[in-house]
């Protein structure tokens, strides 16, 4: 029996255990896709305790105690922090399986040195140990990252944002890891969401100029692009719910965008036509900036209106939303690709089942730009575990270039998550490792190491190719 | 080489045969979901010859011998009971990898005695020692049952059904075993089956005032929800085809139910409305009675229209119907949620494909009533197989919390089946075995005990919450 | 560690081993379904050099380059041969875990003797090897497929295709293996695709009569399929986007026809009622003449319109098509046995989600006609791989009768790629063995021979039953 979550953690070969020791683990870190803030970074904000690291923001915890039948009251209401760690430690012990439970205890060792078991008895000595750790100096944002060793961290940010806090973090010598603004117009192209109007006003302010058009409202989103472009964004992000391709002629457009600014309600036709026509346009943008597009889809978001009142969105209600968008996707990236104005791209669906042919499509569309222009995102949202992240590497592996990814992401609001890169290397070398061992590909160590060494760092470095800082 | 389904059958590690041998096999079986006849349970029926028990009403069994090209006079035909049984061993060894062969096999060992391999060869032999046990006093249905040490069993009834059975055995002091009634009122919600006028003037009759109009056959069904809940009724169950939202106005719905009351056919649209109205009605008054509702769906019933016309429904001609159904599913549940109504659930899809999507919806509704409110229910039917029950668990295990998994049904009609709980509680040991194998869970007896026993026990027990008898 | 690709390969447990020793790998190869050319055959063709060989005609291999960042000059381009070797060598390291990295050292390997690893170092060595090697006598396509132990050759052949080169090779006594022609009628079913109306044409010119009505189309397409049927042939294909069933009246039918005869567009539903009318046809005669008919479905493809302009079709652009079309699937079938004309079936999708539903759907249409009438068939295409390969069987055990399987293909349009049937046998082994090794199949050496060499060899020649060479 292997210890539990010793320096071997899922590493079970030899070979696995060389190339994450020796290659992988030292690695620096690409955090391209995150949505920490940019301000605590500057800041460098320090925390009081375990709770406010741990629960303030984190969904995926708040699943785990109302899936215990854990109330409100301890989740998002007035219990005090420790209560409310309390009943997330008696939860834990019952998410044997769930990545919840290996992020907790890399967490609590790596940041903690805490080598025990979180439960129900021990949450008094951790909550103790991790008070105290909290509290040194060296514990605040900044010096997570430092310890996590991270190169480059990608942020999400609203077009409207004036992006002062990397502009802050850019002009601080001190501070060694890039940290970019991702180009997120999600507001400006939901139409048929609540809030669209009064974004588009806030919209046509930030750039000075009221938003009556479709030309228009490109025109103020190309302005804000140069303005994250020369703030060093090197990618955009758009949540669809699901994918879409309509097309229309302007006059069409407009006429939706028209309704929309009078107050109507658009129909889902009509949505998925504007949404179209925004799209096709940033993504030509990107192009032209060589920035990277990437593409979340098939979620099913606030299906809880009682939860959805009470807390509003990203609060852990939200689930996979199968929808059947291959085709309007294909055509989507074909439509860019015909006049050759398909940027790099990455593509995550939510729903696990989608990896095939997703695996496939990318295929359709790569070029001679960089290796492995279209990529398959890593495994998203509720597949960053194991078994999801094993299932959309062999998939990736069968249909395409493994050798080509560009690796792992947190997607996480947390600066402790950066373990989950640890998590996914372990991985990586654990696939290969056994492949390896299999007799099914040359132990040939040099070659091993740049697939490790790539996968994990410098696939990304040249797919994201960031300016360093001085 | 391990031998053939001995002790440690599905067990490979230490760690899972002290789990199995230790914990799960002792504890009391809870088979919330069956078919059982409650009269042959009262009667104590016996069965003649193993054809009997095994081939006269499995239909499992009858897709194997059709699979091995088999005609139907051997299986639902008129050849002798030592004919069909015959061939069906010839078939079995081609069913390499089927979860038939190790149920056929566990059966033969647990309730006969048999250690040999059924084949063609070896066909007289079992025909002969099984005909001899069963004629044995103790191998009647009680016999079985008591063999097989059932707290509970659930069978699935028709609302028109007077419980007479389960009131004879609840009055029987002689048998220990709780044996409750489900409420399975498909037959009055499918507007646009075949006899579904027939039957809607059956429950008239039953409840005593003829149904003309949807209040009215609401009032019938809670009636008989009523008499069920004397009967010790702790769940429902639905059989979908396919999931269904559409909401509509009183009148809308009355004007559907009058349009099939006159013998016309009603639309798609029209049916799900109406299922609509009378499943959120069904709901709300589970949740008043403190019931459990089952919802299974995604079934292409009846195919082949060919043997239907010849067998009827339920005769192994059912398919996988992979209706995507997730945005119907939560809205429905939202419906229900919204005022506080949502009953304990356990969702069952028939689609493989389904279980992320189902993982994460029922993370959306949890609530504090109890832990694991919304369940995904165990590997159904057609996935009811070793593969089906890891993907099942760990998508659960990945998605919300192991722990708190109501487990094992048969769905079955044999009394045969309880091995199927055996098989269920290996793979369970088998899978968190090899978690704490690989240093993926701490190796603390004490934790792991108290999670096998709750899956195999507990978590039903507390789930269904019945009322034991004196 | 195992070595790479040894002896062993794949093949982990003694079981596995024995199987695939002593059984497997001595079966005649059954190739019931490829894209060589019965020319090339006929010819005895000769190759220059492995680039003719293995990166004229295999997109597979166009993949993996486009995937690494190759622009068409060295794929489909003007480079040279050597040049387009190079490119390939040098992106071959990055396809780990890919099923071409082990196709192309299987080939190597077993054509060539070589027992290296290809890569851009090694590519002038293995380029100056097999350049030697194919000008041996030897290696002219039948020296190949003699190499191969090829029993049955099912070329893919048009309507109107002579088939002159599969007379002149049934009236060549000097070689043995039996190539028939397959009946492949797309063409003339695919109303809505360009090139339709010429094919009509052709199609009358090719019967002697111009083809008007769709009876006419019928009575065309009986003459051919009697032509192909003189010749051999014991097989359909069909390759469909998606599965249809939308039936209507001859009346409906024929005006369709007639729209497009006009040269005008039919829309989406018509061409489905089309498709399902010639579909039902050519079904109840491959019933009639005794063949097997295959479908294949859910393909997306030529996605990419610009590389289609450049390319045409089947330049590696094809996608996964995700549709849901278990349902139509499902009414075909019925519509075919409800009056018992459903002939010999082998079922195929792209989407390897639908393995499950087709699992289920085979067993409510099986028949006394042969073990196993309705086929799931072998993972395909972007399927045919480890994982793909471990899906299907696992899925097909699970659901049906493994021991009835059919087995494996190529699809290939390459004399090389027979090496995948080894690929598939030492993948069945190890399936198999790991279930014997495990415990949970009886460890019967007479029965696992009788498994692993009806799967290879037995039930393939039972099935498609063809007529040996004198």
């Amino acid at each position: 029996m292997k210890p539990f979550m010793d320096a071997d953690f899922l590493l079970s070969t030899p070979t696995a255990k060389t190339l994450y020791h020796q290659f992988a683990k030292e690695m620096p870190i690409v955090d391209y896709h995150c949505h920490v803030s940019p301000r605590e970074i500057y800041e460098d904000k320090h925390f009081e305790n375990i709770t406010q690291v741990w629960l303030y923001g984190d969904h995926y915890k708040w699943r785990v105690m109302r899936s215990n039948g854990v109330g409100e009251h301890y989740i998002t209401g007035d219990a005090s922090d420790r209560e409310k760690f309390q009943k997330f430690a008696e939860a834990l012990p019952r998410a044997i399986g769930n990545p919840m439970y290996h992020w907790c205890h890399l967490e609590l060792k790596t940041f903690f040195g805490y080598e025990g078991i979180l439960n129900a008895d021990t949450a008094e000595e951790v909550w103790q140990l991790t008070s105290e750790v909290l509290h040194r100096e060296n514990m605040g944002v900044r010096g997570l990252i430092n310890m996590s060793n991270v190169a480059f961290i990608g942020t999400t940010d609203d077009p409207v944002d004036s992006l002062e806090w990397h502009e802050k973090l850019a002009a601080d010598p001190s501070f060694k890891t890039v940290v970019a603004p991702t180009f997120r117009p999600d507001k400006a192209i939901n139409i048929d969401k609540d809030g669209w109007l009064a974004y588009i006003e806030q919209l046509g302010k930030v750039t000075g100029k009221a938003i009556c058009t479709v030309k228009a409202l490109k025109e103020a989103l190309a302005l804000r692009m140069n303005h994250f472009n020369q703030h060093g964004c090197r990618a955009s992000d758009h949540g669809l719910d699901h994918t879409v391709y309509v097309p229309a002629d302007p006059d069409t457009v407009q006429a939706i965008m028209e309704k929309a600014l009078d107050g109507q309600t658009v129909t889902d036709r009509e949505a998925d036509i504007f949404k179209t026509e925004l799209l096709v346009f940033c993504a030509q943008a990107y192009k032209y900036l060589g920035w990277v597009m990437q593409l979340h889809y098939n979620a099913l978001r606030n299906p809880n209106s009682r939860m959805f009142k009470a807390l509003g969105p990203d609060t852990g209600y939200d689930c996979i939303g199968p929808y059947n968008g291959q085709a309007a996707l294909a055509q989507f990236l074909n439509a860019l690709d015909r006049t050759n104005e398909l940027p790099r791209t990455i593509l995550y669906s939510l729903d696990p089942n989608d990896n095939a042919a997703i695996g496939t499509l990318i295929g359709a569309f790569q070029g001679p730009d960089v290796p492995g222009k279209i990529q398959h995102g890593s495994a998203w949202w509720f597949n960053d575990n194991k078994q999801g992240m094993f299932d959309q590497m062999i998939s990736l592996a069968n249909l395409g270039l493994l050798g080509n990814f560009v690796g792992m992401l947190t997607d996480s609001r947390s600066f402790l998550s950066y373990t989950r890169h640890e998590y996914f290397r372990r991985i990586l070398c654990e696939l290969i490792g056994s492949w390896v061992e299999n007799g099914e590909y040359p132990h040939d160590e040099k070659t091993l190491e740049t697939l490790v060494r790539d996968i994990c760092y410098n696939n990304a470095k040249r797919y994201f190719a960031w300016r360093e800082k001085e």
